[in-house]
């Protein structure tokens, strides 16, 4: 049978876990370590293909769960797929759904078959199971997808608070004691475990789709190691580690991940999902991780947050009205090319007038590229330790 | 002194008024019949420069009360001028900003010195004047400035409510009689005319910026010769005929414009301003008009509006979620050339997600410029009356 995807390790650093590589896929090829930018409903918000393109991005991410409900996953299968549908014709991964199932909808439960949920849509009762998922998945066609798991919060229940406002928590009962929370975090893990095998014997196109398990089991690092391996026994062509940045310290995320990485098979890409700023992304190479999406870059654009090497800006504040300085200087995204100043992004904010998300994306998700171009080439060249005189933003708390 | 503006016409059609031409600015040269993309507050919203001028746009049209209020005139005067504040350095074109101060602002009055508005920003009380309306225009610097004149509508009293829906009415006292109307407008045109030798002594950029007159005099033929003969009077680059498509019937378009028109000096470029559909420009350049402005490719795109020669299409319509082919089979506007699908569109829009408004502005933008072209061919090959065998949306009402 033909294989969906191929990853070739080029080179190993010698100061940490690093590496960099290449994947290959029916959609072509990217380089790892890679960043993902995300196009939630088949579309990377106020970005044409080309401007996505522009910044460097080899994949994109779009979301099951959006796309499901609308347009749904039939309709797009019946315009030829994901690709087609949005015209990028480079390697796409969609999620599998479960995490926005879980956490975006209303009214949900949760058993041992799937999840029970209202489409934020029109109301409908919607029943996502592992095998659902993967047939949405089948039908979306994109190159790389995503096991439906169980997703408990990954943090203790003194941290329940913070975990909340972004990832609903672990029962309909209510907050659970830290016993409970361990239970529930053992219940997933076992659970997910179950899931995946079901997700391997529903998928159907393993000839052009590579089917990628989900490690769980939060911050405790006795249930992370049960969870590699139990995930890693389903033979795939790659592996995620899942439930992290969903409140925790960045201090616990780099010990999670560092911890996770060094467990799971070496030949075969490491997803570290939905992570994160750019010291996050540093950290998680370090550890031996090689691919990466986060929303940071194009939901903090819409925001006017721009990302720099030197720190983060707020393009609404006042001081910048009259900077006739572009984003960021040296800078080679279209938009500091074109010389747009930040006096003129300002103005944009300013009046909510579109481009002004538009130019912000395509600077933010170009700076998270070229911060994933510097990573590798402190791989190739061991020159790790180089890497924060040049992105001064990676010691910036 | 250096002329702002040179105008070659190049072919003068056998068949009617038409003529085709060069005008040359201090940021370039536009060919005419030339069609302006509306850039409000300095951006054709949710585009970038790049993407304008993919759609054939030569020059486009800032509106300088928007500007005028945020980010103020001196500091886009700081900043560079506005070419270099929205980084495009072709011809660009600012309206007075008297349309708006009477038409959009809650509380205005109008005396013979100016308009007084609320500010819809903060609210503070604005004073425009001839005088202060080319202060604002010179601070801006575009290659060709405008007027400011008094702009009452031009219906019929009997079509006030549709011509107030579009357009305030002539005085704060509310609907007039058909003999008020007629004196407000004859009070409007020679205050208009008083107004526009007050601009031309008040105008500081003679050398780098063409101030154009107004035409007014609504649909009173007699009015708008009268009119025509006052601002004429002022030797200026250009002329322009106001107050037309605020509500009257398309016959009284051609008829007000073909009159007007014909009385305007051949020699110099002729701008129907905020006109219209296809049918009106098609019409207008049959009349000998050279320039146009207007919103619609870009405000009917973004209400999911499509314009084709064969027609206008609504992408909201749900027989296009299914729909495979591309907004009009053929066209070679940037969105359509990358294939992108009815359906696509179609779930952008119904998704609110705002590369939906900016695929559709390259289209609707793209169409306008492309009638364009083929107005000047056809103007140039005589060949006049086959134009609404190309563009059968010409003969649909």
């Amino acid at each position: 049978m033909p294989v969906p995807l191929t990853f070739k390790i080029h080179h190993k650093s010698k100061e940490n876990a690093a590496r960099t590589g290449t994947v290959t896929t029916p959609h072509g090829s990217f380089r790892t370590p890679a960043f993902m930018p995300v196009g939630t409903r088949g579309t990377v918000k106020g970005l044409t293909p080309q401007q996505i393109r522009a910044t460097g991005s080899d994949i994109i991410l779009n979301n099951a769960f959006h796309l499901m409900l609308r347009p749904t996953d039939k309709r797009i299968a019946e315009l030829g797929g994901v690709h087609a549908f949005m015209k990028w014709n480079r390697p796409i991964l969609t999620d599998s759904g479960g995490y926005q199932a879980w956490s975006m909808a209303d009214i949900n439960t949760i058993d041992e078959d799937g999840v029970t949920f209202k489409s934020y849509i029109d109301g409908a009762t919607i029943r996502m199971t592992p095998e659902f998922s993967i047939e949405i998945q089948n039908n979306l066609g994109a190159d790389i997808i995503m096991a439906f798991d169980d997703c408990p919060s990954s943090v203790e229940p003194q941290s329940q608070n913070l975990a909340r406002r972004r990832h609903a928590l672990t029962t309909r009962d209510g907050v659970l004691t830290e016993n409970q929370h361990e239970l529930r975090l053992l219940q997933s893990l076992d659970r997910t475990a179950r899931w995946l095998e079901r997700c391997d014997v529903a998928h159907q196109k393993k000839d052009i789709q590579a089917l990628f398990g989900i490690v769980q089991g939060g911050v405790n690092l006795d249930l992370r190691a049960r969870s590699v391996e139990q995930v890693c026994n389903v033979d795939l062509p790659g592996y995620a580690i899942g439930g992290v940045a969903v409140g925790e310290s960045p201090e616990k995320i780099v010990e999670v991940v560092k911890f996770t990485a060094n467990l799971l098979p070496e030949e075969k890409p490491r997803y570290l999902m939905g992570v994160g700023y750019e010291r996050d992304l540093v950290a998680a190479v370090a550890s031996g991780m090689d691919m990466f999406d986060c929303v940071l870059p194009t939901r903090n654009a819409r925001n006017a947050h721009a990302f720099t090497k030197n720190g983060h800006l707020n393009l609404r504040n006042a001081c910048f009205k009259d900077d006739i300085g572009v984003i960021e200087e040296g800078c080679t995204c279209a938009s500091c090319a074109a010389g747009n100043s930040r006096a003129y992004l300002a103005h944009l904010f300013k009046c909510k007038e579109m481009l002004g998300g538009t130019l912000l994306s395509i600077h933010n998700i170009h700076h998270f590229q070229s911060l994933m171009i510097d990573i590798r080439l402190a791989i190739e060249d061991n020159s790790w330790s180089a890497l924060p005189k040049r992105w001064p933003v990676l010691t910036m708390s």
